[in-house]
């Protein structure tokens, strides 16, 4: 397959900066590794039936109060209202087959609402890894990996998931790099994928969720492949085929 | 000095995302190494008295149709209209002595625009990097490592240049790092440091200049201390002390 053929990765550090991609004809795949896109995943694996992405806590206390589940979090720490925080260890012991989540965070539910007009909204995380691959290889699409980041700014940890895709989709010959954002990724992804815990505690948004106590959550979100599922928005709420 | 009397650095990937630092009691270092910085610090090098930089080409346009000297370009070609463009070292044959330049440029003059309110702008390259470091010390202040990048998306070269000078001014421990992105930055630099031309071939601003010729500018533009002069804003002009 020549370069030319090949489909475009490009990344994007914020949700902010969205704007600046065309990504009307492309995927694009939401990372927020601490800790949404891991917990969607999760949620997924355990056999919720969809996920409806709010970017407000308003909006979050109005389906809790018409009688949803409400999993969210602000800054961390969970929503008092909320019946679950952004653990996706604390959906372990819950019982979530065929049912529906109003889902509520600090950053990836934001970046859901600024990616809006992508062709297709993906999630990703290192829970699904080799999935995510697969389907995006067959989708065969021009791609924008979308880190969440914190507070609209570049964040360590979504950026070298980034890199480690941008790596796994460069072997498979189908996608070719198109931006320095994911050249820069796949080279800090180089650096810290033989010591990747130790490397993130490098930054901010790890010593946050240490010290809210989420030491465990930290470990479980940089584990690779423990579900097949790929998560995708189909009109207002998160699915998988 | 203990940790918590240090001043802060953080790095912003592009004039986009400015906005989300708390920049108005900050020094903001704007960073366009290919080459509106670079050019800035070779015009002050040559003497000139003071470089007005301006953020659209319309304005370009009225400063050149009232006598003034105007340098510029967009997507790296020259203004029609302008005197020359933004190549460092086509100023090197222009005498430039107590005159002043209109300069209008894609991404650096926009990042000045969008940076406006920070404590004091400055402007930095690899051709006063030691000059600007002694000035950021002295200064004694928090301090932003603003990347023009490209039509606000984030940028190799500048991005190396920000890990350059946070390596710099965390050995003379005076600075500590306080984001992910500087972090990213320093670590980018240290992978990049001993073979730096080489290193940013992977960019794409590289392949767009070295498509519209300018391979000296690049080699130039990544030459340490040429100069002394650290240019800053005043008003609405850049200076140097």
């Amino acid at each position: 397959m020549s370069g030319t053929t090949k489909k475009s990765i490009e990344v994007c550090f914020s949700p902010a900066l969205i704007n600046y991609f065309d990504i009307a004809s492309k995927n694009v795949v939401i990372i927020d590794i601490l800790r949404a896109t891991s917990t969607i995943c999760t949620a997924f694996a355990r056999g919720v039936k969809e996920i409806i992405p709010v970017a407000t806590v308003d909006e979050a206390l109005k389906y809790k109060k018409s009688g949803h589940i409400v999993a969210g979090e602000l800054n961390g720490k969970t929503l008092a209202f909320a019946d679950y925080g952004n653990s996706p260890l604390s959906l372990m012991a819950v019982e979530l087959r065929n049912k529906s989540m109003i889902f509520c965070t600090t950053n990836g539910t934001k970046a859901v609402s600024a990616a809006a007009q992508a062709r297709r909204l993906i999630f990703g995380s290192y829970l699904n890894f080799s999935a995510l691959t697969a389907f995006l290889e067959k989708n065969n699409t021009d791609t924008v990996l979308l880190c969440s980041g914190w507070n609209n700014n570049f964040s360590l940890e979504d950026t070298l998931f980034a890199g480690a895709l941008c790596t796994k989709l460069i072997i498979g010959k189908k996608f070719r790099l198109c931006d320095d954002a994911a050249m820069a990724a796949m080279n800090l992804w180089n650096q810290a994928k033989n010591n990747l815990l130790c490397y993130i505690k490098k930054g901010t948004h790890y010593k946050r969720l240490i010290d809210l106590g989420f030491v465990d959550d930290i470990k479980y979100c940089h584990t690779f492949d423990t579900t097949d599922k790929v998560p995708f928005l189909q009109k207002n709420a998160i699915v998988c085929i």
